[in-house]
């Protein structure tokens, strides 16, 4: 199962039967609202908090998620998240509110894309029937933790990013109907000493190619073997970056197999500057936008990479420089679909 | 491979081949200083913060059960592992230092045993040969960020832990010589509704005793098949109250049987009221004092409970109540030991 050092093939091919992605009212405006299942017309969802709201939309895509396949949400042996907010509380609370046995993730953004990893390993291998996968960020309680509350209208530079109010799941299954997972990679921590919280775009590239390279090499394929390579939230700054370092590398990847979920969400004209962000933008876009491509037959195989940019308002305070790292999930058509 | 709904079985017996654990100053004075392979004279390790120092008492632990194994570092494929900071950096900086593929995962104080339960799963199924998984905590980076920082001499009630400075690890293998993971049961968020984050033993230990009677249930055995069921830091107050809801529901556990990494890990005299906590008390405890017990044939089969509380400062100061949850891992002698 595992194939070179970083990488797992996944021969018993498991299924995502189902998704469910929830987004917000700057969402709903956003380039792709269909990739929604369900948007909310403000922020608040009628809680009390913002971190309240974000685990109301993560306990909501979940729910969607059973709802819309087969199974009953007893039969879903465990959950696997993470979020963005200290302690990851608000995954916490929706787990305790679905009442699945839980796993407790972090890798910032690249979180979605750890989850949906080690969901397929554990199915492929028979440590499960049934998990569900997810993550959800919220704007105005990441903003507030990160940097400062939206209310202060600070001023940002051209290479910051938005992070995006949603939140996005699988429900992977042994069997079943949907696209199936074939492999993953796993990131390293790859950090080149970027220490601008504004700009981590370009401080999240260099984990992105690294851990591209990697899968392709232990895999055994080159780029063309995908239709799509998905990053999570680069944006505009760390997705050019990145495709040139791609490209010094040797892999001559095209540009319109290069997409990127923070770039994909949102309109030109939305001042979201470099792209959207959040752990909820892979999450979304992977699940609610890209998935619908492989499952109207646009394309067959997508490469999905999932960015993370792990630091804290504390390192950050410590002088601490920005560790970033990416993990790959290999997302193919399923034999019933192609 | 799942037995039940939320316990694995370990058919081709992982194993801890190796070992690191470290501790500050208060350890070295506490009951059992011959679990640490370092002890520290002070807690700020020539670091300039209390998080650095962390962080490196994990770098530690981990080198030190590479150096003491038959493997080099390169041969290790994953390290699994997080902590109580906030977005676990100090773990994060370790996984950099180490430059190893990583996991990042989050249950509080139960992140060790989730780590170890992931480590044995992905090793018995074949994808990885060698794992590495574990955590560290810092009583003054802990205190700091949770409650006050330790200089404003704030008062606790007696309910209250102490935070244990230390890291511990385990190198976990496909074969060697050791004691043997063999099964582990996966915990649930439990929350009884306790708001005080003075008296966590008391919030916890109502998922401990979900979670050994899951596993008890799940494994078709009873207590006796354990000689030990060790918690993670319970304490005091909170391993009482978990002994008399087990007798209350049924497994009549007898009292020698039943310990605590908290409480076994400082003198009477020492001041630390309930006992000690934070993610290091059940990987110290477990991989320092406990696995010696087996490898030492004074025990043969330990079932390692460790217990996390998933709040956090804001979701306290938002008045929420304390999510726990436990995570229990089956450990036994190894064939060529006992």
């Amino acid at each position: 199962m595992l194939k070179g050092h970083r990488t797992w093939i996944f021969d018993n091919k498991p299924v995502i039967i189902s998704t469910g992605t929830v987004g917000g009212p700057f969402e709903a405006k956003g380039k792709i609202p269909e990739a929604f299942d369900i948007l909310h017309g403000d922020t608040w969802l009628e809680q009390d908090s913002f971190e309240k709201a974000q685990q109301v939309m993560l306990e909501e895509a979940c729910q969607h998620a059973i709802k819309n396949s087969p199974i009953q949400k007893e039969q879903v042996e465990f959950f696997i998240g993470g979020d963005l907010i200290n302690q990851i509380t608000p995954t916490t609370l929706a787990a305790k509110t679905l009442d699945i046995p839980y796993f407790g993730i972090f890798s910032a953004c690249a979180t979605s894309m750890e989850g949906l990893a080690l969901a397929a390993f554990i199915i492929n291998a028979g440590g499960a029937n049934y998990i569900l996968s997810g993550t959800a960020s919220h704007n105005s309680a990441t903003e507030r933790q990160f940097r400062y509350p939206t209310e202060y209208g600070g001023q940002k530079p051209p290479t910051a990013q938005w992070t995006v109010t949603g939140a996005g799941c699988g429900l992977l299954a042994k069997a079943g109907s949907g696209p199936v997972v074939t492999s993953a990679t796993i990131g390293k921590v790859v950090d080149l000493g970027i220490t601008d919280p504004f700009n981590m775009g370009s401080a999240m590239a260099p984990a992105a190619v690294d851990t591209i390279i990697t899968h392709l090499k232990e895999m055994g394929v080159d780029h063309s073997y995908y239709d799509l390579i998905v990053t999570g939230d680069l944006g505009k700054v760390g997705r050019e970056i990145s495709f040139d370092l791609l490209h010094e590398k040797g892999v001559p990847i095209k540009e319109e197999q290069f997409e990127d979920c923070g770039i994909a969400i949102y309109k030109e004209e939305q001042p979201v500057l470099s792209g959207g962000s959040g752990t909820a933008s892979s999450a979304v876009g992977i699940y609610g936008h890209y998935l619908k491509k492989l499952t109207e037959g646009k394309v067959k195989r997508i490469l999905a990479v999932a960015t993370g940019a792990l630091h804290s308002p504390m390192s950050m305070q410590q002088k601490g420089s920005i560790p970033c790292i990416a993990h790959a999930v290999s997302i193919e058509s399923g034999s019933d679909i192609s």
